[in-house]
């Protein structure tokens, strides 16, 4: 390959003949569309301090998991991709030995979104004019690591430049928002949202879960000694969100459960927590029992409820020891949902204050589960294919097997989930050619109309993400 | 658009150019062959008594759980579709306002099979020339209407028009069939067939029940005070609806399973259900056995047996409360077949006179269960895809999913499973042109030749539901 | 049909003109490749004795599960088709007749990949030139008869014929590889590899156990008293197929479960079972602790890993008493591997002696479980679509649903697990054909460049097979 390295203007477009005109009509409609980014991981520092980034490693390889995964399944280790260091193995730290071993990856990524998303970054926002290989890996190390000196490559530019019109941030729930405060100072206050995430402080067996309740309890300023203490502070904390312009929370459960317990059981448990003495079973109902007040604050100050379920943590103890969470083995699990939201939906489906956004991993219900209570309860929101599943067929798939029970009116649009911060346009540019694909599909075969498959479109794109993350 | 609404002749065929051809040939063989409607939910009064139908709302809105569930989605009410009242909202009774509000929220059908149906029913069988909105509401009202008041739209008239050589409706355990007896004193004996349900029988924790066994007793003329009266008034109206013309029962439990309890066992907790002491337990495991005893019966009296498993029925309180079953909350759970058949087809699965018909709202189901099991016993058919799969990438999953494993010959071929009178030719004619794509999809990859593939339509189209539905 | 039966060039590849013209590129690229076959269950006598083919029926039907298992659910019985005789019927003698009734049932299965194969056999190999039909069989016959005589097919020359570079045979652990030897004197000995499945000897409830546990003692020259006893001798057996060229074991557990017992808990129980007292839910966790044993020994001797779970075994009672095991009453079941297989990759996941291959018939696995966790583990790679779903549309929902989340490099390759030799050809050509068809999408649509679906296709048939099964 001497030729210049070049993106086809078609890419994740469907080929067959009939289908491929419509597709580009549709998605040439939506592709200039604003970025709703309403669920993220990129840190709001970046925002905040504006600072240029790092080197291509730190910015493109070593933050992100879907990228280091597959180089770890090829043999590749986590020390020598500069994500950390064990016993036996200290984390690299020459960023172009990061990058040479991530280029000489290259041909493993064949076949997944990562390489759709690596392209598009590369290429359309880094400049790079050689597919990477072992033997190009020098000169687009050179080329990126220009680029990104430039001041053009600073995070509020790149907001910019990338069109995105508002962007969620994912903090603890002991946060005290002050990067948002000064971002609000600058003016990005409608534009960078806080999200709501209290994960650890409703999983009361975690080792570190009384250190993240005394740090609740300090920002809350609530001293958090017992049950109705700690919904004090956890309702005071989500008053500081909504104040600072969070539109949600987000949870991340290993099961949907949401089974209320009575309140002399609630208090027991939490008392225990405190004690130290809680059992984990006992953990396991106070996280489900919690769920269910989160909801009942959500009914309270509307903040949307984001619900992330079915992924087991952690799953290799060795790696996760030494790097930390979320650095490739956390595994998805078989999910539940029917029964599960039970609690929540009969009390509150129907309120008008209340809105709930259901992600899952485990796409066996689609179809099953999720589309049929999406469809009648008006409180529900199906969010957009997670995690392994925010790729193009595994999208495709979301799209046929949720649309017929739920239909668009009941999603909520494209959320990207990342914290690759580059890779946001090339994300949210992807769904828009799947969902072209697909509505030109509907359209080819006379299910919908043109007109119509045009309107989904930007429904899809832009209209239902702001509507579903609207405060209810 | 003020262009005239039509349909397209090609709707719901596959859009590539290779295939669409051999479609267009495979479905034009089969749209005109006879509808077999082996499995509904029609009333049977409406073929007994001939009468006009209502108004428009009453025919297309307030009965089609499929139509209200999505409009209550997207913050409409049952009580503001007609469908009944609460504490807080009483029913709407003007149709006209019911009409208008299922004619604005015609864009939340997109993407469904409600939305291929409708615009069947409307465009073919109502005359309707305009798309619905909240503009167009009034006059396709005053179009329907008028529709409906001519002579040649009663419900027999309908059957011929419809061309529906035989229609199967759904009957509690204990009905006296006199409807069916009039019916056949008018000559529409071989073509509108009683069909036993004695779900509210075999669950013996239901308030209801007590109530439903009295009246099965009343019926049969036995007089049910221990196991063994129970099973005898149930083969007393077996025996009735086998002289009725009726060919199957059908059988929807929560659960598939079919283990047999001893007869020890069986009639303790018989007893206890007659005293109101059973437990849910006893309960539970009292359908499983007596799913048994309805397999054992079939196989002594030929009356095919269908079983639809896997749906959790009222799942939202209020609603089921105020409005009764079938209102949009019955949501689909997790389905197992393996083990749960197991004792059934054990016991009966070579037996000739035995034949079940197994459905699922799992599609998870079909390569890893269903479709091994139909692909080796002789007694099992695979029913089609049922509810909220009914829809047109839903049956072509189950075409890709269940075919290579258990090929044509296992099916029962189509079943409309509908309440929606109007919507059965539509139903029909819509899985007609999908199994026509599929088969043309198997043609064009030259896995299946022309003459086989026309072979394979008329068969899944009427010799199949013919074939399942004749007593074994 | 009086014209000549011929094969389409073009058979299992897209129907869509813009994907044909690139998946016959692709698939001209690797059709010629040799067969790499590391996983099947050809008699290893055949090879060994390289006597001719018996008759039409005992070479096609007699032995091939997925043929007579379809007849069998359409109203034949195995008596009729030679597999065996029960107290009511006895087994048909007579070839002819056999082979009649096969090719009287032809219809049936349409759609199914059996018919595939069928057609590659009867047509390419077999030189049959009409289709199979009441009316052909006996022409059929009397032509595939002569064809079997014939020197050029006695097993070794077929190898030959077949472009088989390597093929496992399927092992007891008890084996003294007798045959195997007399093909390595023979020069065949690394062409024919023996595979070492230990299965009876890990389910210490099975009632043939005790003699199983005996016949190893008597190959391994340990006398079996203890738990200690039973590991060294499963061990020597290990290094005797480790001598003969075995690459790899296989273990067709109903349960993933890999937990590992406390040495004392597995050697109490083992003391039962050797007692005759070992319980079923004993004899369950023994299992799983024996899978766990199993790898340990795998990262010692470098034994490549197979694992085929989830497969309920004689699901029918009367059938299974009567024929034995693999008579077509094997239902799949649910099956998980998150929480399952985490014990041996969390000991064994990163450990360089170590590789499993992971099958499933379970396909909601793919991207809940399957692809991320090979898509982070060094060890692990995904076997192919396995029994029921080694079918062209299987296939390719394997490949959608698993190359998204763990690329093509955690892949196996194609494995074509068979018994029916014959058919070799035949399941490889498909599958080339299958994934010539997914990469020409992906390229289609752009989503990768066509020199690298031509090196991913050659990876798939030839290279990653070799990799995957090559000792660690």
């Amino acid at each position: 390959m001497d030729e210049r390295w070049t993106l086809h203007p078609d890419r994740a477009l469907p080929a067959d003949p009939t289908t491929r005109p419509l597709a580009r009509e549709i998605y040439a409609a939506v592709r200039d569309l604003p970025i709703v980014s309403m669920h993220g991981h990129v840190p709001v520092e970046w925002f905040a301090d504006d600072a240029p980034f790092g080197d291509p490693a730190q910015l493109v390889v070593v933050p992100d998991h879907y990228l280091t995964r597959m180089l770890v399944s090829q043999g590749e280790t986590l020390p020598r991709l500069g994500v950390g260091s064990t016993e036996d193995e200290a984390a690299e730290t020459d960023p172009r030995e990061i990058w040479r071993r991530f280029c000489a990856g290259w041909k493993h990524f064949r076949g997944t979104p990562t390489r759709y998303w690596l392209e598009h970054v590369l290429v359309e926002i880094l400049g790079v004019t050689q597919r990477p290989s072992a033997e190009t890996a020098d000169a687009l190390y050179d080329q990126v690591a220009a680029r990104l000196a430039a001041q053009e490559f600073r995070p509020r530019a790149l907001l910019d430049a990338f069109n995105i019109e508002a962007i969620a941030t994912t903090d603890p729930a002991w946060a005290t928002l002050d990067a948002h405060a000064k971002l609000a100072a600058d003016g990005y206050g409608d534009r960078v949202l806080p999200t709501f995430r209290p994960d650890p402080l409703l999983h009361v067996d975690r080792t570190t879960w009384r250190d993240d309740v005394a740090r609740l309890g300090e920002a809350a300023g609530v001293d958090v000694t017992t049950y109705d203490r700690y919904l004090e502070a956890l309702r005071a904390q989500r008053e500081r969100f909504v104040a600072a312009g969070a539109r949600a929370t987000d949870h991340g459960h290993l099961y949907a459960d949401t089974t209320p317990l009575d309140d002399a059981e609630a208090r027991r448990i939490l008392d225990a927590a405190l004690a130290g003495t809680v059992t984990a079973a006992e953990a396991q109902a106070f996280s489900g029992h919690m769920l269910f007040q989160m909801a009942a604050m959500s009914a309270e100050d509307g903040l949307v409820m984001q619900l992330h379920p079915g992924v087991l943590r952690d799953h290799a103890s060795g790696p996760s020891a030494a790097f930390g969470p979320d650095k490739g083995y956390d595994i998805p699990v078989v999910t539940e949902f029917t029964h599960s939201l039970r609690p929540v939906l009969d009390a509150f489906g129907h309120h008008p204050g209340f809105r709930m956004i259901a992600f899952t991993v485990d796409e066996d219900v689609y179809s099953r589960e999720l589309a049929p209570l999406a469809g009648v309860y008006p409180a529900l929101r199906l969010g957009a294919p997670w995690w392994f599943l925010d790729a193009p067929d595994a999208m495709r798939r979301f799209r046929e097997a949720a649309t017929e029970t739920a239909g668009f009116s009941n999603m909520s649009g494209f959320v990207d989930d990342t914290r690759a911060f580059c890779s946001i346009p090339a994300r949210h540019d992807l769904a828009r050619r799947v969902d072209a694909g697909y509505l030109a599909r509907l359209v080819a075969e006379h299910r919908l109309d043109l007109d119509e498959a045009l309107d989904v479109a930007a429904d899809l794109t832009y209209r239902l993400p702001q509507a579903a993350y609207a405060r209810a």
